[in-house]
């Protein structure tokens, strides 16, 4: 008899048949002899139209009054899911955040989990009851409902399979696994078996968007064994296994990129200590996350600065350093919104060299001008025209041998 | 400086256009130095369509998780007065039902309030917070999400304003007030400006629906100041007084009527001992409600009985009392669902003879025979034929004085 807690998206909850559906897995889990733990998140659409809402009331809505508004959602899907699964003749109990004791700290809308109690969760389970519990909500340690930014009912899912001590955490989503690449990009992608929670934090932060980030940071650190896989399909998903397993390590896993980022260059900064600073300083203040970086230094006591930012912030950010630039006496400032990340990633790449050369001379091949690279231990970027950012994935997805035989 | 309870109806929270006029009439008695608590119910028509929801589901829901499904429409009020309010910068919070510590029993979809923790609130008014409560829910000693009962915001509304020992509870609605009979069937309805809580029970019960019946008890039993109001003009309306106050009493205040009853009859019932407790014993078995009985003695001992059931289980009702006339060897049972009743109610009946014979004159004028007649200490009722229902109304509203001038 094993402890599942299992996890499912908005698609999969997005409408009555579909939370039949889910249902219906459930309890045949259940009727296998294990003890069930779902987590759900609220129907697709829902938390968009709740924001819509919150934004026709006032311009920025109050941020603990909409985490309130939008724990609504997964209100109501935990409620219908266990309506009904007792309909089936289940015994099904729904919990909402504060009930499964999932304390978050005060940082609404975007709350991180400090301790689940799960003090009744254990309860209901030894009562050998599904316990049914509403994702992507907690509640600070003066009861206010906290919620856990976008898509934190994974987080819920494997904060409370650590909680328990599950024998696993099922994630069901709109897909059926993680991809060497994005499918509708590179129709050779191939669905990996089993992918390092490391490889899986770099990719989830260059957009592959199958789970939350900070869900596998959770799973990271409390070694839980998480299984993404479609709740559309009986087809085997991707499992994610800590990086110290015993697995065969692919030096390249997948192919990703990013169409979020944009490019601002300074150019002429007089290369005096202290500068850099001031750049970066203010774009801090105006809560502008800087991503890549590099200098140039050119003759004559000058440098170009170059970075990125998301592009929603770009033009604030394009602002910014006009001031800045006037203050410091540089040259002028370039804004360039037509630029793509893309990565390769590996957990192999910590003990294989060449695969920066491999990547550069690939792109090269296929005439792609890198402008920035950017390098972690098992990811290598590049900053590359928009506009071939598809090619580029293609031409590295099959250069490091990732393509469908 | 006063502390006001203000309560918001369906209706009056319908959409963001009307949550807007909420705040601003909230914030219009803030600015005029009232500590502010605000009840709302759920935007009209959500909990109808979450009811809906449920019954997609499950033919018959669980009635825990229907609660947790329900409590979701008052949630989203109550935060999205709290972020208009705080747009519009007056300091305000929202608390839900166990926030507010509304602790109830555990009768789901009708549970009773136990006690009002209001520790809380009081904190927050203290810190000169405008509080917005989400009616109709409470939480029981487990922490189990439940709800009140249809038109349960208003029961939440009097005996939070009791807990807090408040100056007033004002009722906003989409009626202005309480009036001598239905404007709709009698032109000449006057609204009252005051009505004794004893009245407005009898009126409750008999479909006048301004008011969730438990709230006006609770209004009674706490000496809690009740003020119905519309939240769509500025006229006033009628104020709840607990009837050993001082106040004028007029003899009769209103006529109401209900066309929610049907009639059942035994004809040729063994006048027996024991024989009517085996009638009614059946009908509560079957939770059935029954109303009036009367029994008429006939020649050989036999007698006829007859007694009223709500119109929703008037079917039931004759399936259940035909089994028992075989069981009992009475002749026959009959069923009649064309009937009303019509009732004058006035808490000055307890100090005034002769109401009972100018009612009955009244409507024996009108050709209006009478099938039953039941009485309480301040109401007399008649069971009519039902075409004759509002004609009846218009004739005891002139026959008692009533009409506006």
């Amino acid at each position: 008899m094993a402890l599942i807690v299992q996890k499912f998206g908005g698609t999969s909850v997005a409408n009555p048949e579909r939370i039949r559906n889910v249902a219906k897995r459930v309890a045949k889990k259940y009727d296998q002899g294990d003890k069930m733990v779902v987590i759900l998140s609220a129907m697709a659409g829902v938390t968009d139209s709740l924001l819509r809402l919150a934004g026709e009331m006032a311009e920025t809505p109050d941020r603990r009054e909409v985490d309130v508004l939008l724990a609504t959602g997964e209100q109501t899907t935990a409620a219908l899911l266990a309506i009904t699964l007792k309909s089936m003749n289940y015994p099904a109990v729904s919990l909402l955040g504060f009930q499964a004791e999932v304390v978050t700290d005060c940082n609404y809308s975007n709350a991180r989990i400090i301790d689940i109690g799960a003090h009744r969760i254990r309860e209901l389970l030894d009562q050998q009851n599904i316990v049914v519990i509403a994702g992507f909500q907690g509640c600070d340690a003066q009861g206010n409902i906290t919620t856990l930014g976008r898509g934190g009912s994974d987080t819920s899912a494997v904060a409370i399979a650590a909680a328990l001590k599950a024998d696993m955490c099922e994630i069901y989503t709109d897909v059926d696994g993680v991809y060497t690449a994005d499918p509708n990009v590179c129709r050779k992608a191939r669905k990996l078996d089993k992918i390092s929670c490391e490889e899986m934090l770099e990719m989830a932060s260059l957009g592959a968007k199958v789970l939350h980030i900070r869900s596998v940071e959770f799973a990271l650190k409390h070694n839980v064994l998480v299984y993404v896989r479609s709740s559309f399909s009986e087809e085997e998903g991707t499992m994610l296994v800590n990086g110290n397993h015993d697995m065969e390590r692919p030096v390249v896993s997948g192919i990703t990129y990013s169409k979020n980022e944009a490019r601002i260059t300074l150019k002429g900064v007089p290369d005096q200590p202290g500068i850099a600073a001031k750049i970066f300083n203010a774009a801090a203040d105006a809560n502008i996350n800087v991503d890549m970086i590099i200098q140039n230094t050119l003759a004559g006591g000058k440098t170009d600065l170059t970075f990125t930012v998301p592009k929603t912030e770009f033009k604030r950010a394009l602002e910014v350093e006009r001031k800045v630039v006037e203050e410091i006496g540089a040259d002028n400032v370039l804004g360039d919104e037509g630029i793509a990340k893309v990565s390769v990633t590996g957990i192999g790449m910590k003990s294989h060299s060449g695969v920066a050369s491999k990547m550069f001379s690939a792109l090269a091949v296929e005439n792609i001008n890198i402008m920035m690279i950017s390098t972690s231990e098992i990811r290598i970027s590049c900053i590359i025209e928009e506009k071939k950012a598809e090619l580029a994935v293609r031409t590295l997805h099959t250069a490091f041998g990732l393509d469908k035989e």
